[in-house]
């Protein structure tokens, strides 16, 4: 039964069904409404078959549905019905969680998104649970996601954006407990070296998230 | 099988059998070795007759042993295998872990105790997640610990204390996208209100938590 996962990112959109090789992009972004973003995704798949829709969105998620508007995208998520949108089964899960899922090798590992936000999720084996970490304060009165997301590298350049990574990588995996973190997100490829007990994410593992999400051995929380 | 569970705190150990109602307490506090622990629970529990032991211990836990000296403890606590020390098999579990696990009632539970420190654990259904947040930055460069825990309500007073407890617990119950908080600790009682989403802890629930870690339908991370 082939899935068709959707990751909703801050910028892109990426499409690929669990039967094919192909992956597409579409355009996302702050002006992105969900009627838009379902047309816009039927028109792109429109030749593909699947029976199954996973939806990875930039936002926090509880029992399968939005509970806050992602902060990178436009109005109206919360009230839409993302679950009835393709006419087939649809789950719903938090993006950082749904790359977090396909990134899970053993243990207790942390994924950090290094994205236009700082998403993440916590894997053990068969549990993904999505975490809003990125809003917690870091320093300066101001959030870690203020700090290691698109605008703290902006604002910050790089050499002291990846000091506050390598910091922030430290407490976290400290205040978690993790055996790993996992850091994935489009500005990853910006760290020539990783923190100790860190492996890089790759896009790719989002995908392979959408699909275990069908699988009955996992659950998310 | 009778088990034996034993709660560590930072001033005082709490013991109990799973096949009687009498609860026993020892001295506990910041000299506290564990040769001098192993021997004064032995004393102790001479009459009872157990075949299984929990220990919840006031530190970080990982893949059944304590990962750090537990800062309200004596020294010597990683080194020492507590796991052999009382000739019967032996489950050692973080102290926050364990008493969250005795009060879970289903969804996603955020578990904060305030103690001496501040103790914190998230569980979902059949897994418990140790986790540390208490060391992480609060405000004005210190921690969250050092605002909730015992040296925080110390120099706050009660006011500001509840204050602090109310505007951590939102933030924290945000950051894990929890469905409840469960309030445990010596020093909820000083709490007339809790948080919105919040519900009190209670003592007798470490010891549950310490049945339940011998329930083959729970995991601990």
């Amino acid at each position: 039964m082939a899935i068709l996962v959707v990751d909703i990112g801050g910028t892109t959109i990426k499409l690929k069904c669990s039967s094919g090789d192909e992956e597409r992009r579409l355009p996302s972004g702050p002006e992105l409404t969900p009627d838009v973003f379902v047309q816009r995704v039927r028109e792109a798949t429109a030749d593909w078959s699947f029976a199954r829709v996973s939806l990875g969105v930039p936002g926090p998620v509880r029992n399968g549905r939005l509970v806050r508007e992602p902060v990178n995208l436009g109005r109206g998520w919360v009230e839409f019905a993302l679950e009835h949108a393709f006419g087939v089964p649809t789950r719903v899960i938090n993006d950082a969680a749904m790359q977090a899922l396909g990134s899970w090798e053993g243990g207790k590992m942390l994924f950090l998104g290094l994205g236009t936000g700082l998403g993440s999720a916590l894997v053990v084996e068969g549990v993904v649970i999505s975490l809003e970490l990125g809003h917690l304060p870091y320093r300066d009165g101001e959030t870690y996601e203020d700090w290691l997301g698109a605008r703290g590298l902006a604002r910050l350049g790089e050499e002291r954006w990846c000091a506050a990574v390598f910091d922030v990588v430290a407490r976290l995996k400290a205040a978690m407990v993790a055996d790993e973190v996992v850091l994935g997100g489009g500005n990853v490829h910006r760290l020539a070296h990783l923190p100790s007990g860190c492996r890089r994410g790759e896009n790719a593992r989002a995908f392979l998230g959408g699909e275990r999400l069908w699988d009955p051995a996992w659950r998310v929380f």
